[in-house]
């Protein structure tokens, strides 16, 4: 039951996704203070944030490096638009630290937002743009996958592939079209996951045809599937999907927002794959969501477009688009700091070390428990999808298993964020093998007096 | 010419609105520092900053005020989600701060993002929803005005009424429509101010009866437009829009991402117009830009559509959105303490005042030069708009007349943003008539040498 005082928690914001019923009953907990993987409620209460914010705070909690290098640039500036003929360094320091690390993509270009729904709606204009500086002004659809995720936006919406995500807004924009996605749990096609990539990247090849080649401006995914339920794809999808896009002249873009920066154990998701798309979006761990930021990378290919020449103040190639907090000096100050801890501390490879033994304990705990009926990831991106064991099918939503199995290992100090029955596992890449065995201990747990 | 070292300026980061080849030759600005009404560049060299930023500065550059509430919060936690059951107090505070300023316009709660167009994404995805959960589903279609600015995601952009903004990325949203804006300057209806903005009302009215009542959901509006040239309605506009919503049961959306917080002289733009809208939108002046930060507030018709009135953690009546950085904790603070700011030094009176003798002075130069066809603002949010005295038309854009004049300015020490050949005033509320002063006779003395 909520008190008088803590009622106040729920009184004044709209929460997202949230039954306002609901969090006034059970008030949210007030999040004062984090340090590494550790956040700390107002009662004093530590808990492990198995989820790093919302997969977001890859360098851990309260790094005194970021800290320090945002109050540096607050004692110049805060904030200064790079609109109209003015810049800063930070950005301009960040655009290029970016292109460095994405050389092996062949990025060449940054462009800034911030957050990813903001990066992934750029690069959709971005392409839409492109395409009519080509010539080819027909080329404006997207394509994407069923259950991907990227972002909220109305543009970004319409690609999402999320039901649920998408049904109370629209109608959404006119030739966005999703397709199946690879995922082998509870599939109607095959049981072989290497097949699945090859029937469900020929369901992609047949859409394109279908739509006309001539009217498909790009193709966006996730390296794997973030809010979707992690959804891991196989090894031959990624290739393949360069391969089509290739085939029929439609750029691939990355939405690298849960992935970039090294959660799946390679600095960029794509790399997993060993796929080169033209454009990246990045966000979430740009800057370990110290202060809101997004980024949208492009190839030469896609930046060549953009360049007219001359000199000109205005022109038609000018990307006709922008934000206000676009190259935002304290957000670009803490990617610089952040982005330096991820190397200098070789976070990338921790998060694929520390993600595989994560996977090994929670696949012992699978053993010994049947209702876990699916259990995934790659590097700290892992998911673990409930079955009802009588049945193998999901439980019914009301009996709201899931979310009392996060209630539970809460109450034990240790958060794992359910969408439904579905748990998302992305903590900080500083997570060390013991905090896993005290999480997975946790879930184990949980999951019998779930049971 | 660009030099070796200062091209690197151009190089990596792909800049907003802006024609590669121009900021090769013309390198940006490096912005460093900034105090009060001040900005300056990595030479030393100091300008009177008559953009604040990007209309966004409002309290001024490097305030200690902010600076120490964001860095005392740095020290508590930068970021925490407030998805899934946790909250922050900066957050939950200033959602109540936020209620508690618009307390005359009846708004009852608070929902986050990181800007202005996320705060307008929410307003529309938070009215569609609105009209299903009233049993209204055929409710979707948003009116807007032309000239009307409302952000660069696409679904604020369909609602964007600026051509410039929206050609290269059609198909936009379906059911967006925009009707015509009432602005006295070259308009082929009448010169007359109330009678243009009866006339534009009822365009409004007949084309919300042409659209169906039943088919539209709200309404958006500026109270001052911004971007599409500072266009002032006549004083009768916003009432009678309030009226038309009313009538035909279609709510509306106060966009007052420029004009919240005493740009016009008064706290609310609606307020300077007598008028209650039903959901108001807020970033830019909510903290001064420290941090990116954006607010949709509803009023309790609205909010009470979400609230089921039980405890399920599950409920169709959840708001289905939401971003990764909503109730960011430093963006949060930083608001706090910049509204304090605002409210201690009584900035919207100041505003108002300094805006009304910046607009005395500019008359005084109009009268002297036959080049400004029009001039018009309300507070400190003014727009100088050129015409060719030989035709009394814009100058062939080729002529570049707008952008040698804002150069000369700059060269001088005053920014002064122009959009083509109109020019955007949109200076701190600190700003003094000491300021006013210089910046108006630096400008007279640029648009006299371009003549």
């Amino acid at each position: 039951m909520a008190t008088r005082s803590n009622s106040r928690l729920a009184d004044s914001i709209l929460y997202p996704f949230a039954n306002i019923g609901h969090l006034t009953e059970n008030p949210p907990v007030v999040v004062e203070s984090g340090e590494g993987v550790y956040i700390t409620d107002s009662t004093g209460k530590r808990y492990i944030d198995g989820q790093a914010g919302l997969w977001n705070v890859n360098v851990g909690h309260g790094r005194e490096e970021i800290k320090e290098a945002i109050k540096a640039q607050l004692d110049r500036i805060s904030y200064y638009t790079i609109f109209g003929g003015t810049t800063n360094m930070p950005s301009v320091e960040l655009a290029e630290r970016l292109c460095q690390l994405t050389r092996p993509e062949g990025m060449v270009r940054a462009f800034f937002s911030s957050g990813g729904s903001e990066a992934v709606e750029a690069a959709f204009k971005l392409v839409r743009q492109y395409w009519r500086l080509r010539g080819e002004a027909a080329k404006t659809k997207i394509i994407s996958l069923k259950r991907g995720y990227h972002g909220v936006t109305l543009g970004a919406l319409s690609a999402n592939g999320i039901t649920s995500n998408r049904e109370y807004f629209e109608p959404l924009l006119p030739g966005f079209i999703q397709v199946e996605t690879p995922h082998l749990y509870g599939n109607p096609y095959t049981q072989d996951h290497e097949e699945l990539g090859r029937i469900c990247a020929d369901m992609l090849e047949r859409e394109i045809q279908y739509q006309g080649p001539g009217t498909v401006a790009a193709f966006i995914a996730e390296p794997v599937q973030g809010v979707g339920g992690v959804i891991v794809p196989p090894a031959n999808y990624w290739p393949r999907l360069r391969e089509i896009c290739d085939k029929y002249d439609i750029l691939l873009i990355a939405d690298e927002v849960v992935t970039g920066f090294g959660r799946l154990g390679t600095m960029m998701g794509s790399r997993h794959w060993g796929v080169k798309p033209d454009i990246m979006t990045f966000a979430k761990g740009i800057n370990s969501g110290y202060i809101p930021l997004g980024a949208t990378m492009m190839n030469a290919k896609v930046a060549e477009a953009f360049d007219t020449g001359d000199a000109a103040q205005f022109s038609p190639k000018a990307f006709a688009h922008g934000n206000t907090y676009a190259g935002h000096p304290l957000a670009c100050a803490a990617a610089l700091a952040s982005l330096r801890i991820v190397e200098d501390e070789n976070l990338p490879e921790n998060a694929g070390r520390v993600g595989a033994y994560f996977l090994k304990r929670l696949k012992e705990v699978q053993s010994r428990h049947h209702m876990i009926g699916d259990l995934r990831g790659q590097g700290l991106m892992i998911g673990v999808e409930l079955a009802n064991p009588e049945t193998g099918r999901p439980f019914d939503i009301s009996r709201n298993v899931g979310g009392r199995i996060s209630d539970h290992c809460r109450e034990k100090g240790v958060i794992i964020r359910n969408l439904a029955d579905t748990f998302i596992i992305s903590p900080p890449f500083v997570l060390e093998t013991g905090h896993v065995d005290e999480m997975v201990d946790t879930f184990e747990e949980a999951v019998a007096s779930a049971g």
